[in-house]
């Protein structure tokens, strides 16, 4: 939504209402699974879960602290919100299957801007063959507020958790790391410069990858039908949203394990190595404690390893060691370095960047 | 919380950061429920609903604009916050099994204070049986907001929905009306003596039973026990969150039809009606208007009738009548006056009052 968009065509929220505005916002949904029994318009949505495990993940995001408005247009948030959430079915070996909305936003938003976070979710739900069952919008006095729950559905074998990780376990990642911090940084970069001069237009030229990274990231459903069709079933798996070094970490405490990866090994795009020097960051750093990649962290027993030689988009970077071996990240110099989780921390920095 | 209490023992949250405030909230949390096969410490709670419908529902509450942390004690809060899921899926006939809680706190609460939230919600969830599996605690650059999901089972054949009352059924309410909203008006009353004198004490004695339905409400799943007890399932079924006349147009729109209710049935306690008349408001007006009771609404076919006679706890209020024929109050001087939602609606009212 920019500025001149708002102008134009401004409906405020009073003038239609709390029910009004659900009605509107979800006026067009369809139920598209079977699973999807009932959506909005009761106390309830109703699901039938009968023949599969349900997964449940929620997210809550607040204005301020994990978007900003003055670069994060409208739509792209609404499909981040929802993709982020398909993400956590994703990394349970799951398929996301319904989803849950309720925005907080103030009278400074009009309906045509919560149309806009909606126009972003139902673009995510229909890629990603969600449905829409359930919603609440609410006043909130204060900034967006946008909270999101995803309901999911995996057999029960087929399901991975993050305490699962055998020692000697390969560690692959899926896609590359860092890009989407190195796209916020882009972003604050030019935040800051047309705060020192309003005349000047951001210039956010030649950075669609890195950009798109930050502003429309994707769950990598395509990953698990890869890993499925090489017949793998991975012993541990979590999504990149803190940050490499901070989701390992949680794989090794939750499965009481050590881990080694290899600094040389870790993927990262020409893209967001560029933009890191610019940055006069290592390349490194950004893929170890940039989070919101949405990229698959997981481990495969030794004994599948060829079986993924042939798969793309995925990386070995590593692998799990007894737990007393420690955390190690193995520099390209050989040393060892004893990784920390430096990503995002919700209480300790407050303004939604690392 | 009292100012107090945060001076005793005030622990920063920073000083524990994200996950360690995650883990110190839930670490005594034991699962229950069948239904519950994996709780907080994963990607997604996983749930077994095999055997049963799945209900999904969600709530965001937003300060300033639904509670008031002047007189809402922080562990009220939270069980209130757990209870008027449970509401909704009670308003469905089903029965609540988890509960997902996101929380948005800034530094001006401490870990003590996340703390007594969250021991409401453990209390609810005692009483009620449900288990908490899953958690999302971040940070909020501005008041406190508080999402809740909770899931619960129902079997298919006892749903009962709100679209689905028929022509001549009658309309019960259970317990008593406009209640809580009588309590909301007492804090209110104190809390502007108390601005205008903070050396006064709130003198809230008396109040008792007005001020507990308005800050620990509960869901009537006793009711449901009831109406199964007497062989009786209603045609359709809203709970009490947004006041009486509101909730019954739902209801009408849903099913299509029309309404009368007699103002001289609704059931009102006679400590709401004293309260009242010391506020000068007509009972019926708080009962009709005013949100929050969390009672049950609902529609009984009349060859049902003779079978809830002996039911306590329930009123026979009216019935239902076909479209044409409006949604109809039927005064005590007999006059016929058009039923107007008049409860809470968000974007009308900034301040959380009727």
């Amino acid at each position: 939504m920019s500025i001149l968009e708002e102008n134009i065509n401004r409906t405020e929220l009073s003038q239609i209402g709390e029910f009004g505005l659900i009605d509107h916002l979800t006026k067009n949904v369809e139920l598209k699974n079977d699973s999807s029994v009932k959506g909005i318009g009761d106390d309830c949505a109703v699901l039938d879960y009968s023949h599969k495990q349900t997964l449940v993940t929620k997210d809550l995001l607040i204005e301020g602290v994990h978007f900003d408005l003055t670069y994060a247009p409208l739509r792209h948030l609404g499909y981040k919100a929802a993709v982020v959430n398909f993400s956590d079915v994703v990394a349970m070996n799951g398929h996301p299957k319904q989803l849950i909305v309720g925005l907080g936003a103030s009278n400074r938003f009009s309906v045509e801007a919560l149309e806009e976070i909606y126009a972003g979710i139902y673009l995510a739900c229909e890629k990603y063959g969600v449905d829409v069952v359930g919603g609440d919008t609410v006043s909130s006095s204060a900034g967006l507020v946008i909270s999101i729950t995803c309901i999911g559905e995996a057999k029960k074998a087929d399901l991975v958790f993050r305490d699962t990780a055998k020692k000697g376990d390969l560690i692959f990642v899926s896609g590359n790391l860092g890009a989407a911090y190195m796209g916020l940084l882009v972003l604050e970069r030019e935040k800051q410069a047309f705060k020192a001069d309003p005349n000047l237009q951001p210039d956010l030229s030649g950075h669609d990858y890195i950009l798109s990274r930050q502003l429309k990231p994707e769950a990598r459903i395509d990953v698990l039908d890869m890993l499925k069709n090489a017949g793998v079933k991975p012993t541990s798996m979590i999504d990149l949203s803190d940050g490499l070094a901070s989701d390992l970490l949680h794989l090794c405490e939750k499965s009481k394990l050590g881990c080694s990866i290899y600094e040389d090994k870790l993927p990262i795009d020409f893209t967001t190595a560029a933009m890191a020097q610019e940055f006069n960051i290592e390349p490194a750093i950004a893929a170890l404690n940039g989070g919101e990649d949405y990229e698959l962290l997981f481990t495969v027993s030794q004994k599948d390893y060829e079986k993924l030689k042939e798969v793309k988009e995925i990386t070995v970077i590593g692998h799990m060691t007894e737990e007393a071996a420690g955390r190690n990240l193995i520099s390209q110099s050989g040393s060892q370095i004893t990784l920390r989780a430096q990503g995002w921390d919700a209480f300790l920095k407050n303004d939604g960047k690392l």
